[in-house]
Order: structure tokens, then C-alpha cells, then sequence
């Protein structure tokens, strides 16, 4: 028996029917053939005010790489300070939100580019030629251009998920060269929105954040010395992570945001003004979203007990320990009739795909299935349908729905 | 600096500019703002042509998994024997091409068992509780539906890329407990159909596969004498594989090919009758797909340089170690204006995602590539477009083309 990961706090503690936002899981699935996504925004919405707690004078920024379904994104608009995009595609959905929008990411097309300055949006630059390419962009449309410097930092996140910082990257300009670049944009007319300084993700150790907030500051501060010139907005990054899996503790942010109250009031003289914010995605959405899927068959094989359900990696890759995982570990499920029910089992929960990379989960305990049950994979509210390869084998995407 | 794998032999010798099916990768890309695969029937024939000669009393199934693209499934079916499906979207591609079809998959739902036994086709049973069902929505159809035995052998494929045998599994049903369903089958008026057997993918070891075929040839023959009946069909399965990466070697299917033929000719007297199949999928196609990208920009940070494109894992999931591997490994990489050119330069190829995921190519040597320069990854004619996260980061999915 393999173990699994914790469930959120907000489903852990249910007895009997899985509830997600006010309905059963089973009214949820009522006469559906096929899988569902169901987000609850009231669970954002208590992350957020936790966040708000936390952080008092900073502002957020949803990152919507990790969810971007349409409803979420209209329910966020109320509850974050801005949005950032990662492509055109993205900055569509965010456009009629009425939000500040900003734009990262290292491999932006001309037509990209255009789309943002002509959108009067703040575009984070990612190299010297990206820069070059937007200023004349904005000099043929006639538009000042909101620039921003994503700083390549010369520290990373310890104990990050992924790291992006202290290494040679793809992601922003190294550090040295930053001061040149933000006076070659002043001197050309843009309008320079600051530094954006992303240095990991899925970091559950609130020190590893606190020195890197820290040092990011520091980085912030020798950036626009160099420069002289005070930068209206550090994005600070984010990198707050969530627990996927046993052993894993929830990150404390209420230390972090401590923390960096300290390192913000003993700030140099040139950020007095700047303001700063945190740009999350998955600790915003990930808990709150539930995958359920049913079972379509239940088989013995080797001494084994299969359960095989309607849906798999198709649209849950990250659960099935295929995306940027070495070593595969289970996430958090449950029958969703029987919370809280003794586990009397143990199985392994597949997917439907012809591949035996479609497992979500590996030899776990739960109470006995039965054909046609529901299986609730629990942290599916970021990175689940659309960061997994839906058209794989034909199945199809999975739905989506808001729950409210 | 790090090795890429070898690029397939039809492109491997070309000298300039890059020519899949007759026309240059810039004519292919003429006028486009993104990536495009393009596949070369022609490649996938002379696959089949090789096939052909080296089994010439084999059957050929297509599975259509590995690239389910349609104009390439109509060109196939002039080429192949029989489509393999995994599930009820991919049988709706390929109902309309005339060719006989069959359907694996651990986890069919009712919807689709009827679709399958309404279209005529053979079902690949993976459970005696599928079994069950089959029958019961036959009974309703009013048909005699076509049923093969998914078996789970008890070998398994040495050395392959995903080992399917010789194991408890959601594959098939275990070895012992398949005469009794068959007799079962029979007795309730279904067309038996035989055996389906598949022990594993993407082994390049000819022996690894002869003995496996071999294995598989004598478990028919046990599984029919203990049901007492002849199996009309026996799908050996394939997991002929390709040379992905460096130190690969091409199959000899030659060998595997002779070995097959001395094993059929030794076959027990209940098979004496029986046709084989072979089901191919990343072998037919793989090498007939390049994936071309335009690069977008060229940094350098930490004394490294990087070229990134406007396409990455988004589209070519596979391609950045991300589907299924432990050690990401190179895939084969060109600039496609300068093939054959020395390489006088070590970089890294990376996608447009904003994670450090998105690498193609890690600190491989190319001729120094320029802004736009066109970038082709070879072996991406089987999962790449239909097996990537095409939604994630909202860049979109690639165009595909069938060159002819």
C-alpha cells in the first residue's frame, strides 16, 4: 500500500457524500456520461482573504496559467488586483475583465507583442531583442508601451517545485545587464513599469520564500540604483506551493507575510514609492478545484484490484506523476459517497487509456468500489484540464463547471 | 554539450535546405505565425512496403493512436490491413474508411461498447465484467457481436519502452482465467473472434521481440486447446520501436520477420488456421512527422544561449521529456535551412511556456540559428499533436498537413 496526499482542508473533514460548494458530487455527476472539473470559488475566495490577512499592503495577481477557465477568471476579477498572461491566447480571456494585465513569457511573437502594447497592457520583457521588438512595434502603432524588466535573479527558490532563478534561463535578463536596459526604455519613451522577479513555484518551506523575498528586494533596490531610476511595481513572483502528497505540510504564509512586512519596512530610500505584489496561480486555485470521474470497470488481475475510470491523464497528467515529476506519487482521492469511510481495499485507480501511464492511483487504500461510483482526485483546480493532452487517444475533454 | 538522437534516415543525408515530401520546410511554412507537423505518406509507405516484405503472411493493423491525423488515416487505409481503436472518437475516425477495425481499452463505457457493437466492429474484451456487458448490450442491439480476448500474458516484452505484460495490469485478462470466458462467449452466441496480445512498446532489441512473439505464439495455442477452439485472429500486438535518441539503433525487423516465420511455421496444429496480425503505431509513423517551429528570439544568460521557438511542449509533450521518461533525453533537432551544416555552436532549444519544462533541445550543437530561422524536430509523426497539452498557456494547437 502506497500513500496518498493530503485532502484539502475543506473536503478532509466530510463524512459520507463528497459536498463541493453546496452539492453533492453524485448532483454534480447527475446523468453525465463522462468526467467533470468542479471549481468552488468560495474556496478561492478564503484563500484570497487569507492571502489579504497575510499580506496587507501587497497586491495579487492571479497567474492564469493555472486555471483559466472563463467563469473562474470572472469570479477572480473581483478578488485579485490583476491578472497575468503568459500568451495572446490568454490575454483574451482577461481583456473584458476590466483588470490590469501583464505579460510574461520568453517566447513572444511579434503578433503577440502587438496585441498587449495595443491592449495598453505591461508587457514583462524577457530579453534585450524582445525589448527591441516592442518598442518598435509601439513606435509603428503610435502607443507609448508599458514595459516592465523580467530580471533573470542571481538566487533561487530553495526547495522550489521548479526552479527558475540562479542559473542561466530562458526566463528574463540576467541581472547585470538589467540597469542598462531599464535606461535604454526610459530613454526611448516607454513607460517603465518596473521589475518582474519570478525565482520558483511550489515552494512549502515559508524560510526558503522569506530569503528569497528578501533577497529579491535587495535585487530590486541594487537594480534601480543602477539604473536611477525608482520602479513603480516589483512583482515579487510566487512560488507558494500547496501539499500534493504525504509528508507534505501546508506552506505557513502567515509567517511569510511577517516576514516580508520586516523586509518591506526596512527597504532602501529608492523603493519607498514602488508598490509590490505576489503573483499566484496554483495556491490560489489548486484545492479548490475536485476531477470526478466514474468507475467503468473493476477487475482482479495478479493478486491486483483495478479500479478503471472514465477519465485519466487525458485530463489529469499532472495526478498520473507525468508532467515534471521524477518519481510518481499519489494525489489525494476518495470514493466520493464514502468520506471518511474505512479504507478495507487496496487498489490502483487508472484511467481509461490504453497506456500504462494513465494510473492516478497506485496500489491506495479506499473503501470497496462499485460500478458506475464516483471518484473524487482532489487538487484539480490548477494544472489539470488544460495543461493535459485532452485529445490523447480520443476521449475527448472533460467539462467544467463553476461551482455556485 | 549533449547528444541528440539520429535523424531518420530519409532526412539524415540531406544537405541544405530541409525537403519533406518534395517541398523545402520554408514552403511549408510560407506565410504562417506558428508551428505546422507535416507527414510524408511516402515515408509512412515505405514503412509498410519494409513491413510487407518481412511478413508476408502477417497481417497489418494500424493503431491509430499514435497519430490519428484523418488525412492520414485515409491515406493509410489503402496501406493497412485493419484499424486499431482505443476508444469510441477514435472509431468514429475511421468508420468511414472501409477497413475492419478493432477496439482495446481498459475502460470502454456502455456508450461505447454499443457504439462498437452497432458499427460491426471487434471489441478487444479486457474483463469478464466488460464481457458481461458486451453481451447484455448485444442482446438489446439484437446483434451478434464480434468479441476477441484481451489477454494478459505472462511474458513480458524485455527492454521495452512500456512493458504491458507479465504483470498484474488493467490490460487484458490474466492468462488462466481466459479459456473459461471464452467457451463463455461462445456459448452465448458471440462471434469469437481470438486473441489479442500485447506485452509491451517501443523495444528495439529484435530478440526482445522474437522471443516475445514466440511466447505469445505458444500462449494462443495453450489458451485455444484449453478452450477448445481454434482463435479465427491472434493480434501478436507490435512494439517494434524506433530510434529515438543517441546510442539507439534501428530494429531489425528482417530478423524479427524470419524468426516469426519459423516460429508460425512450427505452430501447434489448433492454430493451423488461425491469421496473425502485427498492430503498428509509432513504427509506421514516427519518422514520417516533422514538427517545424520559427524561432522567436535568442538570448544568452550565465554564458549559455538559448533559441526559442513559438511552439513546445504544447505541442511535442514527448519531445521534452515529459511523457513517460525518467531522463529527458535529446530528441533529433535541425535547423531546417542548414541541414548537414557544421555545428559550431551549443545551445539550448526551448519552447514559448513560461516553465522550465519547456526545453527540446538541452545544450545541443547547431550552426548558429538566427531570428526566424526555422527549427525541425524530427519523430514527430506518432504522439506528438494528439498526445501534447495543446490548451496549456492558451498558445493553441499546431496545424497539421499531409504532404502529397
Amino acid at each position: 500500500m502506497k500513500p496518498m496526499g493530503p485532502i484539502p482542508p475543506e473536503f478532509a473533514a466530510q463524512q459520507g457524500a463528497l459536498i463541493i460548494g453546496g452539492r453533492s458530487a453524485s448532483a454534480w455527476m447527475e446523468g453525465r456520461d463522462g468526467p467533470l472539473f468542479v471549481y468552488d470559488p468560495a474556496i478561492v475566495a478564503a484563500r484570497v482573504a487569507r492571502f489579504r490577512a497575510a499580506f496587507p499592503t501587497i497586491d495579487l495577481h492571479y497567474a492564469i496559467k493555472a486555471n483559466p477557465f472563463p467563469p473562474l477568471l470572472a469570479a477572480m476579477a473581483a478578488m485579485v488586483d490583476g491578472f497575468d498572461v503568459a500568451s495572446s491566447g490568454e490575454l483574451a480571456k482577461v481583456t473584458d475583465l476590466g483588470r490590469p494585465v501583464s505579460f510574461a513569457g520568453p517566447g513572444k511573437r511579434d503578433a503577440e507583442l502587438t496585441a498587449a502594447i495595443a491592449a495598453g497592457i505591461t508587457l514583462n520583457l524577457e530579453s534585450e531583442g524582445e525589448a527591441r521588438r516592442a518598442l518598435a512595434i509601439a513606435d509603428r502603432l503610435g502607443r507609448t508601451p508599458r514595459l516592465a524588466v523580467r530580471v533573470n535573479p542571481d538566487v533561487e527558490l530553495r526547495g522550489s517545485g521548479m526552479k527558475m532563478g540562479g542559473r542561466p534561463s530562458p526566463f528574463g535578463i540576467d541581472a547585470e545587464r538589467v540597469p542598462a536596459l531599464v535606461r535604454d526604455l526610459i530613454a526611448a519613451g516607454a513607460d517603465w513599469r518596473g521589475f518582474h522577479i519570478y525565482a520558483g513555484s511550489q515552494a512549502l518551506d515559508p524560510q526558503a520564500i522569506i530569503d528569497t523575498q528578501a533577497a529579491t528586494i535587495a535585487l530590486a533596490a541594487r537594480l534601480a540604483e543602477a539604473a536611477g531610476q525608482a520602479p513603480p511595481l516589483v512583482n515579487l513572483g510566487g512560488g507558494f506551493g500547496i501539499p500534493y502528497f504525504a509528508g507534505d505540510s501546508p506552506l505557513d504564509i502567515e509567517r511569510v507575510g511577517a516576514a516580508l512586512t520586516e523586509a518591506l519596512d526596512a527597504r532602501s530610500e529608492i523603493l519607498s514609492d514602488t508598490r509590490f505584489a505576489i503573483e499566484l496561480g496554483r495556491w490560489l486555485v489548486a484545492e479548490a478545484g475536485v476531477y470526478l470521474a466514474h468507475v467503468v470497470d473493476i477487475k482482479d488481475s495478479g493478486g491486483e484490484r483495478f479500479a478503471i475510470l472514465d477519465g485519466g491523464l487525458n485530463h489529469q497528467l499532472a495526478a498520473s506523476g507525468n508532467f515534471g515529476t521524477v518519481v510518481r506519487r499519489n494525489y489525494p482521492l476518495a470514493l466520493a459517497h464514502a468520506m471518511g469511510a474505512a479504507a478495507d481495499q487496496t487498489l490502483s485507480v487508472v484511467g481509461p487509456l490504453c497506456t500504462p501511464l494513465d494510473r492516478l492511483g497506485d496500489r491506495i487504500a479506499l473503501p470497496r468500489p462499485d460500478m458506475g461510483d464516483i471518484v473524487a482526485i482532489f487538487l484539480a483546480g490548477a494544472y489539470g484540464a488544460s495543461a493535459s493532452p485532452a485529445a490523447f487517444l480520443g476521449h475527448g475533454p472533460a467539462d467544467e463547471v463553476l461551482a455556485r
